[in-house]
């Protein structure tokens, strides 16, 4: 998606430990039409796969994952990273370690969200080492649903996560694959 | 908006505590479509205002504020409940106490997201207290920028958080407001 990698490219911060900062377009401030496209380009992506519902993770999993779920028609599921007291009853749920915030959290789905019928797309705003895909999935496992594909805004493509996932035999989307940042740029994985 | 408040009764759950449980549609699991409509009626509604910014907290307020943002086309920022390793730099925050969840949380935002230009819309999904969004409007202020109004989509009219907030000059929309849950059902004001 040409627009996504300059939009990265223009206004992405490289920080030190290969950390992309991109919170003025996608993850604390969000660029409600860039996200609009993101939601069309994953829906074109994935339109052949009768989806029934999103999966994602709160919090910045939730804006791309809204924009597909609007141009699908279908509803978005959100996983929570602790019960709140209001998430009382039965829940899917799985350990997700985050490696940027270095903390590992429980991520739950309730259960009446989920279906064995279901035909699930797991949409991130970002994959590095995939853990919060994976957890993903194996609450998709637990409902027994099937995951018909994963999309990514941005994956780190020289951290594993990815690779994994697809040599799982999931069908794995990513918008903008950074491929290095090296001299403080971003490189995109199939440019030069 | 009477096909929210349909929602609202055919879906919504009143639990003990004067909980009203939507998560079916509106903050766990989303109904994408209605959350389309939620963003159009609130844009229908400060359509004269010149905002140039959306402002709301994680993690519920996000749908609806993406939304608006859309319709609207401009950003939206979303407050962070704790800085999380790569928001660093310079934040402008406030307490906000939860009383669902029985926690207090500082919410902040980058000051690179709102400006003393800024015309500003805040969005959050429920308000009864009010924290969440005084805490925004304290955050607005720190910015020095402008409060044009208020976008609630379910208030829980029988406590203050709207009527303190009105008193002090604030424009206040909300689209379902609740009177009472007297026996286990939604009342919403101006019903008999």
């Amino acid at each position: 998606m040409e627009n996504l990698k300059d939009r990265i490219k223009q206004d992405g911060q490289v920080l030190p430990g290969n950390v992309l900062k991109v919170n003025s377009f996608l993850n604390h401030q969000i660029d409600s039409d860039l996200m609009y496209e993101i939601g069309q380009e994953f829906a074109k992506r994935f339109d052949n796969e009768k989806i029934t519902r999103i999966l994602t993770v709160e919090s910045s999993g939730i804006a791309p994952a809204l924009m597909v779920g609007l141009a699908l028609h279908v509803p978005v599921v959100f996983a929570r990273k602790q019960k709140s007291a209001i998430l009382n009853g039965e829940v899917y749920s799985a350990k997700v370690y985050s490696y940027t915030k270095q903390v590992e959290n429980i991520v739950g789905i309730d259960k009446k969200f989920l279906q064995a019928d279901d035909q699930v797309l797991i949409i991130d705003d970002f994959m590095a080492n995939g853990e919060a895909v994976k957890g993903l999935v194996e609450i998709a496992n637990q409902a027994q649903a099937k995951v018909v594909g994963v999309g990514i805004v941005i994956e780190k493509a020289f951290q594993n996560g990815g690779q994994a996932l697809r040599q799982a035999g999931l069908r794995v989307e990513s918008l903008a694959q950074i491929a290095s940042f090296t001299d403080n740029q971003v490189h995109f994985l199939g440019e030069e």
